[in-house]
């Protein structure tokens, strides 16, 4: 037995089972994409799959401070779907804007390709989550995206900068990409600056030309 | 700067915030906590975090195939909580019959500390999904039961058997366990029965004395 043969012993009840299994089979994949950020103890680099749920476990703690209010559902579920072309198209480093910008017609083929593993009305449900979040033009996305900047924030102070720090990242480079958490989380904003601040001040963040 | 460090800043701006980042920060370990399952490549043990994100895609993708019909919002969220005690009480090999009846009151003690840390209202809600889904009671826990069954399943079956084989569990035991897939994923669970059948037939799989 393996995924083929499984998958063919699928297809043999409805091919829209075989559909629906092959892209779980698929997504497993994500658990391999590592990302810069390390965990909090600085153990190891933290991969996209469990990154994703420790955003969509961030987005249900933080929604009563969501300003403004969303659906937290919606904005699970952009969470859960937001880093799946990874698979094909990598993580890319939040600081780097050359390879950022390159990327960006290599996750839509990506997409195309792994929502399109789906049966037509689920492919197109969970291709609108992630377009969503890519357009950042609703409250839930807006949220969802402050999630995303909050979390590796989080991991990254607490191991003294973590990712910034090896990467030679600047207090005030931190502030622009992640100053958009307050799109969704302004009251966490105001505290997640201060800590920036707190990093620079114990001098084991660069604050960068200012 | 580290976890105390930046939760004192959190505190000064509210205590409710600073309880949300101490279990935001608390979840993190949830990555470190090993199960018994391999990657569907066989490359390494799956993490209990990264098992959580697969299950709330696979509530997701099989939502459509749910008999009885679930609310797939709240499918989600018991998943995405379902394993948070593994923190404290770690994960028990769900073959291991008498290792999981001791652990039970570990992990009642661990959803206490856990999901105590977040503010009352949060922590109830939080608790009453973790509740409802050892409680196997409404149509929505007993889907995501059907997930957290199939989704090892469909790991084993990708690499000959794997944690299966490794612990010499039989054929007729792997069907005892998952066969509850079927109270949720009834179709589902006729497929998946026909591959474990497979992959007896292919020599992988003990049939057990049954």
């Amino acid at each position: 037995m393996d995924i083929e043969s499984a998958l063919k012993i699928a297809a043999e009840h409805s091919e829209d089972l075989a559909d629906r299994l092959r892209f779980i089979y698929e997504l497993d994949q994500l658990k391999s994409v590592l990302r810069q950020t390390q965990l909090a103890d600085g153990s190891r680099r933290e991969n996209s799959a469990e990154h994703s749920w420790h955003l969509a476990m961030t987005a249900m703690t933080l929604a009563p401070l969501a300003d403004p209010p969303i659906d937290v559902e919606r904005a699970i579920k952009i969470l859960l779907v937001h880093d799946v072309v990874e698979i094909d198209a990598g993580d890319v480093f939040i600081y780097d804007d050359a390879k950022r910008a390159a990327v960006e017609a290599e996750e839509q083929v990506a997409a195309d390709r792994i929502f399109g593993l789906l049966p037509e009305t689920q492919a197109h449900e969970l291709r609108a989550l992630w377009d969503e979040y890519e357009a950042r033009d609703t409250p839930e996305s807006r949220f969802a995206y402050s999630c995303d900047r909050l979390q590796p924030l989080l991991l990254n102070l607490a191991i003294g900068g973590g990712s910034w720090v090896e990467h030679g990242v600047t207090a005030d480079r931190v502030k622009d990409i992640n100053g958009k958490i307050v799109w969704g989380l302004p009251d966490v904003w105001a505290a997640a600056e201060q800590m920036i601040d707190q990093a620079v001040a114990d001098g084991q963040l660069d604050p960068g030309p200012g």
